[in-house]
């Protein structure tokens, strides 16, 4: 299937990373925006290029029905970011595959979501199929860093026995959701009592460790999780929290999997307020080894974005199905005008 | 197109790396080795496994006749390691399409062919995807670090302002035929005689220049080359060549892209005997920057054969016709038995 020559993109969701993707896609001439859908109320009828802060209209106005509008534009593409969990993000897949939309995602569990979900992915990859569209799950953590760039960094090798990335985020210089979502302000007990409701935690680390698994074929017999708090030593302050000395500052979150007794893949992710040195350090033992380090890390969310109108132009050329960053061709910037 | 089951391949050219992966994928059950073409009469008969040190036999044996070997065994993917240059490994390209085996070859110009030989490649991308098979050069450099990578740094990026690579080799712990390319043991002016006579440069480069820069959606109005010497400043002893101090011990190699006048494209290759730190370094400079570090290099020739391997099980799913690495899935390890 060939791609036509400007993808029509309908965007689903209209929260941070919506609209600073609806910047993008606007600013690109091979891809066209023809419909925006949120269920805000506040939103609804807006111009997308207004919500977004752009000064030139866009002509495409929010609306809070997404079979309407999916039906109505006829999109190639939909890129969906309205949620971390792939149960709530189903339905509105499933919407736009009704419509024959690719789907490209920024849901963390989309990465790989038969890891949770074996039996409802199997019955998406094979709706998807019928319908003659991809889904993908894509983002920087998950999709980029500690899984696409995990599994290309063992190109070189004849021969991987581990694979161990280690990535230190900066967590100020990020959104407000995403400092909550990290437990910065919290007292060490209320981080606790988060991480046992599923409040606290990487959404789609353990996606990421079994994608660099599946790709290397290896097949993990388990994963053993530990999330624990990083606490502040002194005071951080950010423009959207303060986190005294002793409170909680971000996570530390980590995902070693385990073939026959031996640890291969290991995923170390800390993510804080006042992170002095992010990186991102990606180390293959094999032959030959490879150490691969991202100096000062990669910010995330505008890479997240990045990713996502990334693989807008390889959507129509994959295998029909739900599929993973490890079927896609290599990730890149493109430039769109 | 599906993957069949067990990919069916031939090894077509038997040198240092030809041999090196016959072992590679002599040792996969997901690949099995049907043929082998060289026209060394030393090799004819002999049992590929045999020529590569190997005790158990493969039952393969060495042909030199080429379309015999691809028409009875009937090939899934050809491994073509013949050559540098596009001119002489065409010939052989096409018996491989002739007998419709993809083929996938560390020829360093086949790269991006149409950057020297814009007729020959139209027509050979033209030929192949009539016989509905797909065709692309690779390796470790062209083909990984300088440019596959290149890219993929930049898929974080919501702008790129230009790439550069800096790749230091040690050409010491290289094959002998490599320490022969870059000059180790020559005369100054004896290098820039093989500069002159395009004996001495690193074959792939300019190829590489364009791939990075096709990929970004930039279109290079002129890229300007140096090929220099790097001297050594003391006695350089690698099993196969002494160099003395005041003597060639490699090559610097540049190549920089332009398109505005601006540079936006800077391959910068190191590779002699006896350098102590070799590193890749890949910076992008955008939004956000980017830098990437291979810690300690990546070794060339096992990387070369294992980026062949790796990208086999790519080759059915390809679209036809003359493909480049920005084409093809993320490159990676995959565990064979």
């Amino acid at each position: 299937m060939k791609a036509p020559e400007r993808l029509r993109v309908v965007l689903y969701g209209l929260g941070q990373i919506g609209l600073e993707t609806a910047k993008v896609v606007l600013a690109r001439r091979d891809i066209e925006l023809v419909g925006a859908i949120d269920v805000d109320p506040k939103k609804l009828q807006r111009d997308v290029a207004d919500l977004s802060g752009l000064s030139r209209p866009s002509g495409v106005r929010v609306s809070d029905r997404p079979a309407e509008v999916l039906h109505v534009t006829r999109p190639h593409v939909a890129i969906l970011t309205t949620s971390s969990r792939f149960k709530d993000a189903l339905p509105q897949i499933k919407q736009c595959v009704d419509a024959r939309a690719h789907v490209v995602s920024s849901c963390e569990e989309l990465l790989l979501p038969h890891v949770r979900y074996a039996a409802q992915a199997k019955d998406l990859d094979r709706y998807a199929k019928g319908m003659g569209v991809a889904v993908l799950g894509t983002g920087v953590n998950p999709g980029f860093i500690m899984d696409t760039m995990a599994l290309a960094a063992t190109a070189p090798c004849l021969e991987v026995k581990s694979v161990a990335v280690e990535r230190v985020v900066n967590a100020s210089t990020r959104r407000p959701n995403l400092q909550q979502k990290v437990g910065a302000g919290m007292t060490p007990a209320r981080f606790r009592k988060g991480v046992k409701n599923s409040e606290i935690g990487h959404v789609g680390l353990l996606e990421s460790t079994h994608l660099v698994a599946e790709g290397l074929g290896w097949t993990l017999e388990r994963v053993d999780e530990t999330i624990k708090p990083v606490l502040a030593t002194s005071r951080v302050k950010t423009p959207h929290v303060t986190v005294q000395a002793g409170q909680v500052a971000g996570i530390h979150h980590v995902c070693r999997g385990f073939v026959n007794g031996k640890e291969t893949v290991t995923l170390d992710l800390q993510m804080y307020v006042g992170a002095k040195k992010p990186f991102d350090r990606i180390a293959v033992k094999g032959r030959p080894d490879v150490t691969l380090l991202f100096e000062n890390g990669v910010a995330g969310d505008e890479a997240t974005i990045a990713m996502l109108v990334a693989m807008v132009p390889a959507m129509p050329k994959l295998e029909p199905g739900l599929r993973t960053m490890a079927d896609c061709p290599v990730p890149h910037f493109r430039a769109g005008n």
